[in-house]
């Protein structure tokens, strides 16, 4: 007799499920979107703030901001130009998940956007844990949080498509090796595609829009 | 007939029982414990690399550095003067618990020490969840993080007992509005004792440092 062997197929957790939910409203409406990532303070508002403007007459752009508490970062999407601003209190909660992503989406009307930025809560650690159903995620570090971050911080750096290094203006002031910030970087992600920009001096955004643009326009085909 | 009013008591959950544990520790040996809490890359190690020489004559000190990876923090500790360091990796978890804590104390012959500083996984959300047994808890802001925190991260700055505004010395490079940080403070924790200070400088150590040894003489009556 045969022992019958059970074939079990990857179960996906609740979080999981819902972003494959999330990721399919995105892409029936060809909606492309992206996960912000950083610790507080690291610059993920203002560099929302340095790209819609310049993304502005190409595409129509939602942006839903995750925060414990306040409409600050809304407001400031919404000033700088998004066509919707969405701000998720997460009422505690250190990181979004799939179904505050979901929340927040229900608010767009996606037959009108082309793209969705995602703003998540000020955090190094736990939103690299929690999928939300975007294309693709991204993290903002920056100079004065210092060049041992990826070695303290590895499970961020690990799991995300692209690396921007804010602040750069600072470096006069700071002693910052960015040799032993990227060698850090290289260990756990060796194809991430980094930008070393300034939000306060506008320098290097274009590179990192033009990044937006080349995904943007692959994700159409 | 009367009805049976059942009377509860404020049951403590696992964390806070072992935080009780923790402290009981600490008070017999008369050792007084501060848990260091800020975002990554505010300046906690550096905050304890200023503090420890000028503590050196007066204490023994031990350092508990919670860290995702790595023991850079601890071997910082060791390098300035500590007389014990312990690193406690948390293997992916974005903060300590009073476990880890007491894991990190297990190492430590507290007979020999008077104080102890506990340097927390950098996250300004979660670690304010979590009571360690600790006497005070201490967090350190950075001008580079932005003026808007306290308004963003309420549970963080409603919980401390002291506050340190660190890496003031790039003020003129950076738009922070001391007032409207403050503001911000004020209506969480009006009694909040706050400290700028320069890491980079030493600017505003001194205060910080009479702080602690008034605090430590408090605890000692």
């Amino acid at each position: 007799m045969t022992k019958k062997i059970p074939v079990v197929e990857k179960i996906l957790g609740a979080n999981e499920t819902l972003a494959e939910k999330n990721r399919a409203v995105l892409d029936e409406h060809g909606v492309y979107a992206i996960n912000l990532m950083a610790s507080p303070g690291a610059g993920k508002t203002s560099l929302i703030e340095q790209t819609l403007p310049k993304l502005a007459e190409r595409y129509r752009i939602a942006v839903i901001d995750g925060d414990i508490a306040t409409s600050i970062d809304a407001d400031r999407a919404a000033e700088a130009g998004a066509d919707i601003a969405v701000q998720v209190n997460t009422g505690g909660n250190c990181h979004l998940d799939a179904v505050m992503l979901q929340k927040g989406m229900e608010e767009i009307d996606f037959t009108k956007i082309n793209l969705l930025l995602v703003e998540n809560v000020g955090n190094l650690v736990c939103p690299a844990n929690f999928v939300l159903g975007t294309h693709k995620s991204v993290l903002v570090a920056s100079v004065p949080e210092g060049d041992d971050k990826p070695y303290k911080y590895p499970g961020m750096y690990r799991g995300v498509d692209a690396l921007i290094i804010n602040k750069i203006d600072l470096l006069p002031y700071i002693p910052f090796k960015m040799d032993y910030f990227r060698k850090g970087v290289e260990v756990l992600n060796a194809e991430l595609v980094t930008f070393p920009i300034s939000c306060a001096t506008g320098e290097g955004v274009d590179e990192w829009v033009n990044w937006i643009i080349a995904e943007v326009e692959a994700n159409k085909k």
